[in-house]
C-alpha cells in the first residue's frame, strides 16, 4: 500500500488529462507551452501549477527544453517543488545545467539524494570541480559515497551507468524466503525485473525473474528457481557496447560485476534506451561534422564545433581546387570543361556518401566484422560498378547530343565510372580501416571520402580531356 | 520449476564457455565462424554442432549472416533443429527470407506455432501471398487467428509489434488471487514484467508491477496496489510513436488497447529496442540516399534505390551545372574563377549538411516543436553568419595573398558568406517545411539542401566576379 501511495503522488494522472495537453506525437502543443509561460509572467502562479501539475516528469522537462533560455528561471520559481528530481533526471543536460547553476550546493545535494545513483551521478557529473565537491560535501555520508564510487569510473562506462540499488540473495534461500524478504525490507524503493543470486565472496551465480519467484512454490530453493547463465556487464565497460548488448540478448537487467567478479551494481533497460537512441543518432551528426548536434547546447560550442569541421573542409576544398588549377589553361581554352567538371565530383561526393552511410552503421550494428569485410567490399565493387556505368552512359549520351560532341561525352562517361569506382571503394575501405585503427569511423571517415571523390573526380575527367585532344580541338 | 527447466535447455550457457567464441565486442570471432564452417564442408557435423551449440540463439543468428549466402543452405542443413524458432526470430529479415524459402510450408507453420505473436509475424509478414496461405492453413487454427488478426493491422504499427500472450485480472481480486492464479497457469510461456487490471469490458484500468505484487499483503486488493495511471498504446500508433513513448516514460511494457479501449495486446521494451536503432539509424542512411542500407538485402534491390536516388542528384547536378554555363564566357576570359568556385559551392554543401543533420535528427526525437521552430531558426542564423564571416575572412585573405588579387580575395569572401547563410537557413527551413506537410524530412531535405547550395554557391561567385568587374579587368 506504501508503495502504491507513493506511486500516485509521484506521477500524474497521465494517461486521462495530461493527454489533452499533447499532440498526437506526444509532444506539448505550442499554445499550453504559450499558456504556462504567458500565466507565469502575470504572476498567476497558481493557475500556472495548476497546468502543469498534470503533466508526467517527463512531460515538465520537456516544457523546461521547450521555452527560451531566459523563461527557464522564472519558471524554474513559479513552479517550486514541482522542478522535481525526476524532472531533472529526465531533463536534456545542457538545460538541466543551466537551471542546476541557480541553486545552492545543498539543494542540489538534496536532490541528488532522491535519485538512485545513475541518475545522480548524471545530475553532478557535468559540474565544475568545486562545485561537485560543495555538493557533495552536502549530502549524507552513504549517498555520498556511492557517487563518488561512481564517479571514480570513466564517463561513459557501465560504472556510471549502473544503480547501486538492487536485489541479491544468497544460493540457500527459498523463493518463501526471497518473497519475505522483498515484503519487509521497506527501503526497496527503486524499480526492479529480477534478483540476482550471489556466492558467499558476492559474485553473481544466477538470476531469477520476479514472473519465476512469484509462479515457483515457496518451498523450491532458490537455486533451483534460477537461471545459471547471464549477462554479465563488466564496470568498465563502455556504455555503448553495453547497449548492443541489451539489444542482443534481449535484457531487461543485468549484473553489473567488477574486475573480481563481485556484483557492484544493476544497470536497466530504461537506461539503456537512452544510449542506443544516442548512439545510433550519432553517427549521422558526426558524419555531417555537427559534434553533438545538441540544439540546446550553448551556441558558441555550437559555432566552435561545427566551424572546426568547416575549417579543415576548407583546406582539402583548396586541395581539389588545386588540381583544377593544374588545368586552368585547357579550362582558358574550352571553358565546357568548368561547367560540366561539378557534375562528376559531385556525384562522386554521392556514391561515396551512400556506401559510407551503410559502412558506419554496420560497423556501429556490429554487422561489419573481419568474417564478412571482404565479401562486403567485392559488394560495393559491384554496386559502384553497375552504377556507375549506368550514370557514365546517361551523361555521357546526354552530353554527346547536347552539345553534339561525342568525344566530349565519352570523356564525362569514362569519368563518371572511374569516380564511381573510387567512391564505393574509398566509402567502405576508409571507415573499415579507421575502425581497424580504433578511430570512430563516424568522425573522421566523410572528409577522406569526399576530399578524395573531390579529387579524383576533377583530375579524372579534367585529365582525360587533355589527354584525349579535347582542348586541342576547343 | 518446469519453468527453470524449459530455460535450461533453452538458452545455451552463455557466460561460462561462449564467451570464448566472442570478441571484446560481442562479435563472433572470424576464427570461429571459418572453423564452423570448414567443418561443415567436411562433413563433420557432430563436430560442427558441438562447436555451435554453446551459443546464444542470437549468435548463432549473427553467424549466419556472417557466413556467405552460398554456406547458408548447407550451415542451415548441418545445424538442423538447432536453426530454432529463437534464432530465425534473431536473424535478418533478408537471411531469413532466404532459409525460409528452403523449408516447406508445414516447417514454417511449426516453427510460427512456438514464437510469441510478435516474432510469428515478423517471419510471415515478409512472405509472398501464397506462401503464407500455406504457411496459415498449416497452423493450429488458434495460433492462426492470432497471426491473421496481427496481419489485419498495417504494418510497422503496434498491433503488428504486439503479442497476445499477457495477463490481465479483474479488478476485484486479491494479490494472493494473482499469486494462485500465475501459479496454476502452466501455459504462460512468455516472460512478462507487469500484469494489467481490466473492467468487465476489458478495458485496462491499472497495471501492476510485479515488485508490487511480490511486496505486498496477499490480502490486499489487485486495485490497491495496482498503478492507475499508465499509458495506452492504440493499436494503429506507428511503431516509431510507440518506440519514442517507451522511451520517454521509460517503460518496460505497455498495455495496447483497440479503438473501444478494449485490452488487445502488450508490447515489452526488448522489442521496442530493436525499433529504436533501427529508427535512429535510418536517418543516416536516408539522408544519404542509401534506403535501408541492410548490407543484407539482395544486391539487386541495393542498386535500384541507389542509382534512383543518384539520377535524381545527376538532374540536379545539371541544374547546377547551368548556371556555370551562363557565365562560360566569363571563365573563359578568366579561367582561375572555375578553380575557385567548387570551394564555395562545396564548403555551403557541408555547412548546410551540418545543420540539416541537426534538424533532421531534432524533429526525429520530438525536441524540434512548434514551440521552439522560430527560436531554432534564428539560432542557425546566427551560427550560419558567424561561421560565413569566419570562412569569409580565411579564404578572402588566403585568395588575395595567393593570387595578388584583393577584389578575387574580396567576392570569394562574399559569396562564401552568402552561401553559408543559405545553407544555414535551407539546413532547417527545408526539412521543417517538409514536415509540416508530412513528408519524412531524412529522405528528401538532402536533394533541396545541397540543389541550392550548389546553384547559390556557383551563382552568388560568378555573378559577383561579373558584376564586381573581375572579368573585364582579366
Amino acid at each position: 500500500m506504501v508503495i502504491t501511495d507513493d506511486r500516485e503522488i509521484d506521477r500524474a494522472p497521465l494517461q486521462r488529462e495530461a493527454e489533452t495537453e499533447l499532440d498526437e506525437d506526444d509532444r506539448l502543443k505550442p499554445a499550453f507551452v504559450r499558456d504556462v509561460i504567458d500565466l507565469a509572467e502575470a504572476g498567476e502562479v497558481e493557475a500556472a501549477r495548476e497546468r502543469v501539475g498534470r503533466l508526467h516528469p517527463a512531460d515538465i522537462a520537456d516544457l523546461f527544453e521547450l521555452v527560451s533560455d531566459e523563461d527557464r528561471p522564472l519558471l524554474a520559481h513559479v513552479l517550486g517543488d514541482m522542478l522535481s528530481p525526476d524532472v531533472l533526471a529526465e531533463m536534456n543536460e545542457h538545460v538541466r545545467e543551466r537551471l542546476i547553476d541557480l541553486l545552492a550546493p545543498e539543494q542540489v545535494a538534496e536532490i541528488a539524494s532522491e535519485l538512485d545513483t545513475d541518475d545522480a551521478v548524471a545530475i553532478i557529473e557535468d559540474m565544475e570541480e568545486d562545485e561537485q565537491q560543495a555538493v557533495l560535501q552536502a549530502m549524507e555520508p552513504e549517498d555520498r559515497a556511492a557517487i563518488e564510487d561512481a564517479l571514480s569510473y570513466p564517463e561513459e562506462t557501465a560504472g556510471r551507468l549502473m544503480q547501486r540499488e538492487y536485489v541479491a540473495v544468497p544460493e540457500h534461500v527459498t523463493v518463501g524466503d526471497v518473497i519475505d524478504r522483498l515484503r519487509e525490507d521497506i527501503d526497496l524503493a527503486t524499480d526492479f525485473w529480477e534478483i540476482f543470486i550471489v556466492d558467499p565472496m558476492h559474485r553473481p551465480v544466477g538470476t531469477c525473474q520476479l514472473s519465476w519467484i512469484l509462479r515457483a512454490p515457496r518451498s523450491v530453493a532458490i537455486s533451483d528457481a534460477m537461471k545459471r547463465e547471464q549477462t554479465l556487464i563488466p564496470v568498465d565497460m563502455d556504455q555503448e557496447e553495453v547497449a548492443l548488448r541489451f539489444q542482443k540478448y534481449a535484457l531487461i537487467s543485468a549484473a553489473v560485476v567488477d574486475k573480481a567478479g563481485r556484483l557492484v551494481g544493476m544497470i536497466t533497460v530504461d537506461d539503456v534506451v537512452h544510449i542506443i537512441q544516442e548512439e545510433a543518432g550519432e553517427d549521422i551528426l558526426r558524419l555531417s561534422g555537427a559534434g553533438d548536434g545538441d540544439i540546446n547546447e550553448p551556441i558558441a560550442m555550437t559555432i566552435r564545433t561545427r566551424l572546426s569541421w568547416l575549417v579543415v573542409n576548407l583546406g582539402t576544398a583548396m586541395l581539389a581546387a588545386s588540381v583544377v588549377g593544374f588545368f586552368e589553361g585547357a579550362i582558358a581554352k574550352f571553358a565546357l570543361l568548368a561547367v560540366l567538371m561539378p557534375i562528376v565530383s559531385g556525384m562522386g561526393g554521392n556514391a561515396g556518401t551512400q556506401t559510407l552511410a551503410v559502412t558506419v552503421r554496420a560497423i556501429a550494428t556490429n554487422q561489419l566484422t573481419a568474417s564478412n569485410t571482404l565479401r562486403m567490399i567485392f559488394r560495393e565493387f559491384r554496386i559502384a560498378t553497375v552504377n556507375g556505368l549506368s550514370l557514365g552512359v546517361l551523361i555521357g549520351t546526354g552530353t554527346s547530343l547536347i552539345f553534339g560532341n561525342p568525344l566530349l561525352g565519352a570523356v564525362i562517361a569514362s569519368a563518371m565510372l572511374i569516380n564511381n569506382l573510387v567512391a564505393g571503394l574509398a566509402g567502405i575501405l576508409v571507415p573499415v580501416t579507421l575502425d581497424r585503427f580504433d578511430v570512430d569511423p563516424a568522425v573522421s571517415s566523410a572528409v577522406f571520402v569526399t576530399t578524395l571523390t573531390d579529387i579524383m573526380g576533377f583530375f579524372s575527367f579534367l585529365g582525360l580531356a587533355v589527354l584525349s585532344g579535347l582542348t586541342a580541338m576547343g
